[in-house]
């Protein structure tokens, strides 16, 4: 069976605008409202009306797959967003990428200066977990820890933080295929993974579903990695909303350097049917949301 | 009844000895073990074999003054303690302090690049949840939970970071004793009262004497501030361990500047007896450590 065949009248439109819209407001309603001096408001320009919010979805599907709590689904979905938002913030200033340009708009610590830049995403990872750790009873208090845990993981020096330590370290060196998957596999996939294993934390999930869900993870979080090397290549910088070919111009080593541009799209349609497959394997009713979504990883065009 | 006069033979230095030696051996066993590439010496460097340890002895004295569970008690103090030298990294980088000399050696960014110094600092904070969220039954779920709401608002806008967003737009600025003392309280002070909270989160602390503890340590947390602007002025950078006489130099607003050196001491003296006087007053009866720790942060040379 096809994840989503089920489904013929569900559509990934309709479901994603309906999900953005409560991940948009609840990011208006939670991010820097109460900070002091210029802090709220470069948290809010980092976080706010931008992005594809390809992270909260992967969480809030996660989460109607287990038909787990919703609240907890918001949550989750809000302090992924805040993490990766702060991992661009930090990542765009002058001593990392030293990026003028992000979704269309100037960087934030071309906004806001360094020290700002660097104040604003301090304080956005650290909101991340305030947001998983409610007191209103909200959210049930074991649900709030495995949420931090996973979230922690994937954002420290064994997830995301750590793939950016080799990102920095590889610049100018050739890394063979195992050396660049395992970057990105912590870079951007170990957020990616995340968000899908934080959704499912928000409801019951047994083993084996779970199992299937983490290669689910694991084949797209890698997929969109490759897709992002490809458009780095293909893209022009106002598709993208930042500056395209930097990868070359940089020296970095991506998928298209390494195997070429054809093949690394035959790699990504591979990596697609994996996650599909993880998908179908995993025994859950609803899973058409997870499968519209690495559909859209792969065949995005930014 | 003065807290501590009961307990002749407790000795600060032996406690304070023994407890050291606990956490000092925990953070060499969690920080930077796996992180790949420099970031895992990055880590290392900013966190071990330095710095007076205040805030994780303060949540191993709240811990024992409640009789809380001493696994969560380590974990909590080195937690507060990686958010303490995240912060320390990212203060002294070039956009924000530019300070080059911390705890007598080379800072993070001077040993390991600007890059390296932020990514370090991110990878600590992602680690200070990591630490919290153990899933080897060693700490109850709901407990960490806690624990991660407590760290979460103390380190973050409303905290920490916040507070250093009011330093930075406060220098050269005339502020007047409500602004100094607000500043103060989410710059350092959240942390430091935070380490307390979250030490009392490690057991079970009725009301009275969590609302006892709170009073400590904002008085506690205050008084830290209070004879760090006095040590400023006062002590020299082989002391310090750290480059001296640099709020004045950065026209940044202190006690001292507002209301002078002789006042600033007695306020320190007072703050002192404010936050005895809770311990006092918390029905709690092991509270010597909280009461010499207290004692130590305004006699204190460095």
């Amino acid at each position: 069976m096809t994840a989503g065949v089920s489904t013929m009248a569900w559509d990934v439109r309709d479901w994603s605008q309906a999900h953005l819209a409560r991940v948009e407001q609840a990011l208006s309603d939670w991010v820097g409202r109460d900070a002091p001096a210029d802090l709220g408001d470069a948290m809010r320009y980092a976080v706010l009306d931008g992005g594809k919010r390809l992270r909260p979805l992967l969480v809030l599907a996660a989460q109607e797959a287990v038909q787990g709590l919703p609240a907890a689904g918001l949550r989750a979905a809000c302090s992924v967003e805040l993490i990766h938002a702060y991992s661009l913030v930090h990542d765009d200033m002058p001593c990392m990428d030293n990026d003028v340009l992000r979704r269309g708009k100037p960087t934030v610590h071309v906004q806001y200066g360094e020290a700002g830049a660097l104040l604003a995403g301090d304080a956005l990872q650290a909101l991340a977990f305030e947001l998983l750790t409610p007191d209103d009873g909200s959210v049930p208090d074991a649900m709030q820890a495995v949420l931090c845990r996973l979230l922690a993981r994937a954002a420290g020096s064994e997830g995301m933080a750590g793939g950016q330590a080799i990102d920095l370290a590889s610049v100018g060196k050739a890394l063979d295929e195992a050396s660049l998957r395992r970057m990105h596999r912590l870079k951007t996939g170990a957020l990616l993974q995340g968000s899908v294993l934080m959704g499912a934390a928000c409801g019951p999930c047994p083993p084996h579903a779970l199992q299937a869900l983490r290669r689910y993870g694991a084949a797209m979080g890698l997929a969109f990695q490759v897709v992002d090397d490809i458009l780095d290549v293909v893209a022009d910088s106002a598709t993208l909303g930042k500056t395209a070919g930097k990868d070359a111009a940089q020296d970095k080593p991506t998928y298209v350097s390494l195997l070429g541009l054809e093949p690394s799209r035959a790699y990504a349609a591979e990596l697609l049917q994996e996650a599909l497959a993880a998908l179908a394997d995993s025994g859950l009713p609803d899973t058409q949301a997870l499968a519209a979504l690495a559909n859209m990883v792969v065949n995005r065009s930014n």
